[in-house]
C-alpha cells in the first residue's frame, strides 16, 4: 500500500491484508469480485410484470448477469410513486428465476428484513441508508450478499465503516458500490467519484461495483462512465434499462433502452480485456 | 413572499400560506415556534445518572427548559459507543420528570419507536435517517413531536420533503432542526447553514431551531453561532454540555462545559430581545 | 485560544498573538475593526452617475459609511455586462467625494492597480481572485486597504494563506470578506459560513466583514444574514443596494431596495448593542 | 444531443454544433483532439536543469509526446517554493528543443504573458485562474494554444463560459483540462469529475484531457484514473512525473516515477484501443 498511508484502525475487518485478494461473492454461481467483472440491469423501479419480463429478457440478451429492480422506492417526495412493495418482490423473484437470474433490490426498512430475504439473491442499501446503522446491524447479523452504496456526501472513511458494521456482526458478503456524491454541479445529477473505486480496491478486500446510472443522472454519459468505471478496476457496474425511459416511473433520464445498453455491452467487453479482465 | 419563488408544489402541507403565522408546538406547556425561543440542551450522550443529573441540574439552572441526551447513539464506527440503549432512556425520562425539564432523544430504528414513546417527550430523527422514509412515514402516524435534522448534505428541498412525510402522515408536530451541511472545509464538522433558517421560515410555517454543536464541531465557535442563529430568526437552539468535555464518550470537543453554556445563555437574551424575542 | 488547535505556522503574520487585539484599519477617518460595526452599501456595478449618486444618498442617510460600486466586473459570460471601467471608477471616486464616502471597488488586474489607487479608498479582491497570487503579491507592495473576499471553496486555511501573500509583501491594511461558499444547496447562490466570522476572528488579528447579498444572492436572506453576521461577531457588513433591483445591469436578485436597506439598518443596531458593540 | 439538453445560448462559440467534430489543435505538429490521445508529462516544477532533463528524457522515451513543468507556481502559502521564473522558462524551453517535444508551461499573470509565449508551446491556465477574466481576455487576443484547467469548485457552465472568454478573443485553440473539483472527501486531494470529460465532448468542439495527478492528489490512483480517462473519451492526459518524488519541491505524493509512468504508458495503449483511438 504504497503512496496512500492506512486511513483505518489496523484491524478492521473490511481492510486488505498485504497479499490478500478481493472476497469473491458468489451469487447463485455467479462471482463478484473475480476474474470477470459482473453487469447488473434493470428498471429503477418494477413498475409491472410485463415491463420487467421485457427488460429482463432483453439485457440478458445483451449479457446481464443480474437483474435490478426497486419494489421500495425511496423518493424525495411523500407523493412520488412509492414502490409496489411486495407484489413488486413477488415479480422480482418470479422473472429473475424464468430468466436464472439473480435478483437485487433494496431494502429500506429493518422490518421488511425477512420478506425480502424471501425473494431477492442480493440485498441492496441505498444512498440514503448508508448510515442507517440499526439496518446494518440487522443485515449483519443474516445470510446474505448486500450491496451497500455510498452516501449522497460520504466520506471513504464512512463508506468504509458503514460496511464493517455489517462485518462486524457477521456476515462477509459486502458488495460496495459507488454511486457519485453531491457536488455544486447542477449539470449532472450526481459527481461520480471514480477514484474511491481505486482507492477502495487498494484497502479493502471488498469488491466494488459502479452505477453510473445515479452517478450521473444523464443517459448519454451511462455509457462512458461505465466504460471508465470498469478501466479504473471496478468489478461490476449497475446500470438502469427501461424499455421506454420516458414512461419510466421514475429516473427515466438516467436510463438506458434496451438498444443502448446492448451499445454500453459490446463497448465494456474490449475495455474488459484491456485491464485484463472480460465480462462475466 | 417577495423575491425567493415557491419552488415546492403549492398544495404541500410543510408550506407556509400567506399570513399563517408559525405553527406552536406544545411540549409539556413549553410552546415551540412562539414568541419565545426555547434552549435544549444535554449531553451527546447519556452516560450515566449522575452525569446527566448534574448537567440537567445545571442546564436548568442557566435557563434550557428542555433536556436533550442520547440513549441509541449513531457512530461513523461500530466499535465506537453505541449508547447505553433503553436503561438510557429509563435515566432520561427519570431526570426530565425529577427537573420538570420535556427530553428529547433520538430514535434510529423504527422499531424501537414505542419503546422511545414511552419515555421521552420530543423524537429526535438525526441528518443521517433523515430519508430513511420508512422511519418517517412511521413516525407521521404518531402523535408526538418529532426534531428532524437536516441530512449532510440535504438541499432545503429534500429537508422539506423529508417533512412532508410525517405531515402526509396525519403527524404536523414537526420541528426542523438546521445541524450544518459537509463543505470542503476541514477546520469545522459541518458548515452551518444559518441562511436556511431564514429561508425556512420563509416558506414553511414549521419552527427551525439549530445545533451549533454539531454545526460547527468546534467549542468555541458553539456560542457565536447560537448568537447568530437566534439572530436570523431560529425559533431555538440544541447545545450539547457536558460537565467535564474532555471526559465525555462522544462528541467532547464540541460540548460546552456548563459555565460556558450559563454565559452563551447571558449572551442570548439580549440577541432575542433584538430580533423582538426572548429566552423562554 | 482553547478548544481550537492552531492549525497554521506559528509565525504567520494574519495570526493573533495572545492578547492581540483587532488591527484597526482606518480609511479616511473610518476604523474598520475597532468597536463599531462598520457598513458598506451601493450597487453591484456602478451603471451610470445618477443611479449611483441616488443610491449613496439614500444608504448614506441610512446610516451606511462606505461606497461600493464596481467598475470592472467578474462575470460569469464574456457577453454579460462588464462594468464602466476607468469611466466608472471616476464617477464612483466623484460620488465618494460629495458624499463624503470612502469607495472601494473591485480590482480585477494587476495592470490596473495603478488607475484603481488614483481613485479608491478600499481595493477589493473578488472570491474569484482569491488565489491570484500575482495580483495578491503586487498589492502587498502598495499602501492602501484592501477586502479580500474568500474564495469560492477556499478553506480558511487557503483564505488566510491568501492573506499572508499580501502582509508578507507589506501591506498589513487587509480586511477579510466571507461571501459563502459553493453547496449542492441551489435556492441560496451560497451557503454563507458565519462560523467562518468567528473563527477567523479567533486565530487572525485582521478584521472580517460579510457579504450577505452574495452570501445569499436571495433579497429576502440579506437582512437576517446580515443580522447574524453582526451576532457572531463581524466587523462590518457589506450589501448590494439599488434603487431598482430589478432594472439592476447585474445581481439585482440580491439588491435590497434603499427602504429595505434603511429597514435592515434599524435591525442591525440593536444586535450591535447587544455584542457589545454599535454601527458606526 | 439526446438525453441532454443545451444549457447554454446557442450561440455560443465553445458549443458543438451538429456532426461537428473535435477541434484539433495543432502543437508543432502534435495534434490534441484527433484520432490519437497524447499524453503530456514532466515535473510539478522545473527545479533545475538536470532534473528535467532526465525526466524528459524518460517520459519521452516511455511515449509521452510533450513536457510540463511549471516555472510559476501558484502556491497557497508564499513561504512555499514559488518556481524558478524566467529562468525555469529557459530551461523548458532548452530541453523541450533538445528532445523535441512542445512545452507547456503556466501562466499566472497577465504581465508574463509576452515573456511566456517566447518560452512555451502551450499556456496553461491554472485552476485558481479559471476566472481570472482580464487573463483570459488577454489569452484570446493571442495566437498560441492554451490549457485551461477547470477551477476548483467551478460547474462546467462556468468552465465554458471561461473557454467562451478566450474563443470570443479570437484564439480558438484552447484545450479543457478536468483536474477535480471540491467535495468533502479527504482522502484524494481532488474528487476527479470524468462525467465532465464526457459531458463536455458532447456538448463543446473543444478537445477535453485529464489530469489525473492534481486530480488525485495520491501516486497510486494516478494509473486507474488515467485509464478511466481515456476510457470516459479523454483527448489527451496530463501527468506529473519526477525522477525522485518524494524530494520533490513540490506535489511529490502525487509524481509518478519515471517507472511509474512507463507502466502506466503500457495500460493506457490498450484503452486506447477499446474505445478505437491509439496513443500518439
Amino acid at each position: 500500500m504504497k503512496g496512500l498511508k492506512k486511513k483505518l484502525a489496523d484491524n478492521m475487518l473490511v481492510l486488505r491484508n498485504s497479499h490478500q485478494s478481493t472476497t469473491v461473492i458468489n451469487v447463485k454461481g455467479c462471482p463478484i469480485g473475480g476474474e470477470s467483472v459482473v453487469v447488473v440491469a434493470g428498471p429503477c423501479a418494477i413498475e409491472n410484470e410485463d415491463l420487467l419480463k421485457e427488460t429482463a429478457f432483453k439485457v440478458r440478451g445483451s449479457g446481464a448477469v443480474m437483474l435490478r429492480g426497486g419494489a421500495y422506492k425511496p423518493r424525495t417526495s411523500p407523493y412520488s410513486f412509492q414502490g409496489l412493495g411486495e407484489e413488486g418482490l413477488k415479480i422480482l423473484a418470479r422473472i429473475g428465476e424464468e430468466m436464472n437470474m439473480p435478483v437485487v433490490t433494496e431494502v429500506m426498512d429493518s422490518e421488511d428484513l425477512d420478506l425480502l430475504c424471501e425473494y431477492t439473491d442480493i440485498l441492496q442499501v441505498g444512498a440514503r441508508n448508508m448510515q442507517n446503522f440499526s439496518l446494518l446491524k440487522k443485515i449483519g447479523r443474516i445470510d446474505m450478499p448486500v450491496i451497500l452504496k455510498r452516501g449522497l456526501a460520504a466520506t471513504i472513511e464512512e463508506w468504509l465503516s458503514a460496511a464493517e458494521y455489517i462485518l462486524a456482526g457477521g456476515n462477509s458478503q459486502v458488495i460496495l458500490c459507488e454511486r457519485g456524491v453531491r457536488t455544486a454541479e447542477t449539470w449532472t445529477r450526481n459527481t461520480l467519484d471514480l477514484s474511491a473505486v481505486a482507492l477502495v480496491k487498494e484497502l479493502s478486500h471488498l469488491p466494488v461495483i459502479v452505477d453510473p446510472s445515479h452517478g450521473t443522472g444523464v443517459r448519454s454519459l451511462v455509457a462512458p462512465m461505465a466504460r471508465a468505471a470498469v478501466a479504473a478496476g471496478a468489478d461490476g457496474i449497475m446500470v438502469e434499462v427501461h424499455p421506454v425511459p420516458e414512461r419510466a416511473l421514475s429516473d427515466g433520464d438516467q436510463s438506458l433502452t434496451p438498444k443502448g445498453f446492448s451499445k454500453l455491452m459490446k463497448e465494456l467487453e474490449p475495455i474488459a480485456r484491456a485491464v485484463g479482465r472480460r465480462i462475466y
